[in-house]
């Protein structure tokens, strides 16, 4: 491992989901690429260690992006005026199928892996598509860019066109399973994860089958979970015996418990589907602005912290139409006013520390200890740079860091560590 | 004035509030400041005239804001935490009250219209302050920008902290008469317009004095209708012979009819108060994004469409965060998903031409035929460049601008004209 040094600059941290902790120019020890300790000065007994010197700006741990589908980067911010299964089959599908072209996903990976890096993401889990090699093409665009990632490749062998469906389920397995070892094999901080797409774009035997491969490598799973409400009354009929979506997954043997398991949406989850998840350890993806942009709803997401459910916060791209988690920050916070206005006044609307705590602990914990500068933490951090947006007055820390949510774009990243690893 | 032009470019403007006219690779004929044709090819006629070469960019009507407060963009994207009545107190006023220090107000102002001219916005209905000479400041800079604009001093007189008020209704009249004569001498396109900051900050005498300057001067007016449920249930208690939020501004002969009047947001406006508005041709400044950030809810945009209201779109910063229109059009589209799916489903969401069509011709017509490329519109223009935001594919034109809504920033606005002027 590298030497220690420190990073220099105005500090904010969770330590909770209600508590951000501040410390102007502050100093932060990176260990074996873990924080190991937050300080007001220098400790003398530190003296000699290097220093990456970012006075005057804020440092704040990297965020999970909990969702995101990196084929669906190229037709990000458009068709916008469908719900979510007219969406699939009128966009998406058809994008998708394009990944069978090896140079055609060039370009498109190139594209995400690029903006990715320049956000403040340092973790994702991330969707790609059935498509084997242009799966493992993403996969190692990831880990040549430094970021921590679960990546899945798309199992999907029923309702949906035969241009984007899996021919068989032995086919579908065999694939998978030499995309887990393969990837495994080939790379270090980018990781397979099992992915059914959802429950009606699998068969019953399908998703039997991932599980007794889940278990046989012991991998975690993402799928989609009470986005919409046409997509739950289907749900509905094609799994008659499952008492509510999550239900389904779990008499799969799909929904978390002794592995991890990432839900996203859960936008209609009831409080059966949410006292599941709380057993199984599921974590929410909440997905704010493609909840909005596929009229799909608003997750009850301060609900879910107060119930001590996991939950962090995706971009959910193309649903959503940016790969900025302090956007997504910003729609998380914008959709629960609206839900609490509108729907349900017994849910508050997000403050701004628990929209902070969503993007970087919240989500962050799904890859461990990370998201946060407490010791023994990941050293996952990015420096933004807010010079660029004058001020007529000083302000705070705190305020600098609100601001951002709204104001920020790439070119106010400055830097960016997974791990300790400096990325950009 | 100058010698005609042509435009040449992709270009983009609504006919209708239902249709985008799209002409790849198309020219347009710029005469005396305003659209004289918009053709497939350059006419033989018109071979010596001079050509703006845009080839491979997107050109669109230039954007009008249809209300936003100068002084409250230097807290844009903060203190995003309460609703109307605390925000406004909280921070609004003692934000505002800095505007007394001109030195304060020219940095201030300064980054406001630096930000403005790099926008799609063309054309603004603003508000600032009740400080005369930092009004006239400000108006001084959007002249220099050569932007076309109203501005308003704002008046107000009750309910509001000893700092921030208008001594007396004398006082207020005095100065108010002053602006609008000072600013009618010294700027062309930045004029005066009656700003009354809303029905609880001023007293009946000071609305009546305000409603005869109005007619002294053939003045037009804006303010703020029907945002939040609270401020409705204290202009009740306010004026208790109203029968609705706008009665009360009619009362007071501040509701348009012989005169251009402009009331923001109008979240709440009950049958009764739209078809006062739509008799007396009242403009609504639909504000989504602020509507959201202070709680307030989603106005009915389509039901006022469709009912033939004039209604153009607002960033209303700072209960807005960004200057952008853009932004705000994305905005409108997202909250009104949102009002559909959780309130009334007998309001469609926003369609992305209608969007276009409130941010370009909706708004445009307050200052006449402005906001769209048909004949004898005023020569407002944005020239748009996406070729940073790459692509694997080719998009039509129409994707172009859909995702510029989504993704753009200030970097792909390459060039502005107001009224065949190059600002930009």
């Amino acid at each position: 491992m590298h030497e220690p040094f420190f990073l220099r600059g105005t500090l904010l941290y969770s330590s909770s989901p209600d508590t951000i902790e501040i410390l102007d120019d502050g100093w932060l020890l990176c260990r074996d690429g873990k924080a190991a300790g937050v300080f007001r000065s220098r400790p003398e007994r530190f003296a000699g260690l290097d220093v990456l010197d970012y006075t005057g700006k804020l440092i704040i741990p990297g965020m999970t992006d909990l969702h995101v589908h990196a084929p669906q980067f190229s037709f990000r911010g458009l068709g916008m005026d469908l719900e979510l299964l007219d969406w699939l089959n009128t966009y998406t599908f058809p994008e998708e199928s394009k990944y069978e072209d090896l140079s055609y996903a060039e370009a498109a990976y190139e594209s995400f892996v690029t903006r990715l890096t320049r956000s403040t993401t340092t973790r994702a889990c991330i969707f790609a598509t059935l498509h084997l090699p242009a799966t493992l093409l993403l996969m190692q665009k990831l880990e040549d860019a430094g970021l921590s990632t679960y990546v899945g490749k798309v199992n999907m062998n029923r309702n949906c066109p035969g241009y984007l469906r899996e021919i068989s389920t032995n086919q579908a397995i065999r694939d998978t399973e030499r995309w887990v070892v393969e990837s495994r094999e080939r790379f270090s901080h980018t990781k397979p994860i099992l992915t059914p797409r959802f429950i009606p774009s699998c068969t019953d035997d399908l998703m039997y089958a991932l599980s007794r491969l889940r278990a046989k490598y012991d991998l975690p799973v993402q799928s989609h979970l009470s986005e919409n409400l046409g997509e739950i009354e289907w749900v509905k009929e094609l799994c008659p015996r499952s008492k509510f979506y999550g239900d389904a997954y779990d008499q799969f043997g799909m929904f978390g418990g002794g592995y991890p398991c990432i839900m996203a949406h859960c936008v209609h989850s009831n409080d059966a589907e949410q006292e599941l998840m709380l057993r199984r350890g599921v974590y929410i993806a909440h997905s704010p602005e493609s909840n909005m942009n596929l009229a799909s709803g608003v997750a009850p997401v301060n609900q879910f912290i107060d119930r001590g459910l996991h939950v962090g916060l995706a971009t959910d791209v193309a649903g959503g139409s940016h790969e900025s988690m302090l956007r997504a920050m910003m729609h998380a916070i914008q959709a629960s006013k609206l839900r609490w206005r509108l729907l349900d006044q017994s849910v508050r609307p997000l403050s701004f520390e628990r929209a902070f705590y969503l993007a970087t602990m919240g989500g962050g914990q799904f890859f461990g200890k990370v998201g946060s500068f407490l010791d023994g933490y990941e050293l996952d951090a990015v420096v933004l740079d807010d010079a660029g947006l004058e001020h007529p007055q000083p302000l705070s820390a705190r305020a600098r860091l609100e601001r951002m949510v709204y104001l920020a774009d790439e070119r106010n990243i400055a830097a960016k560590f997974v791990s300790g690893r400096k990325v950009l």
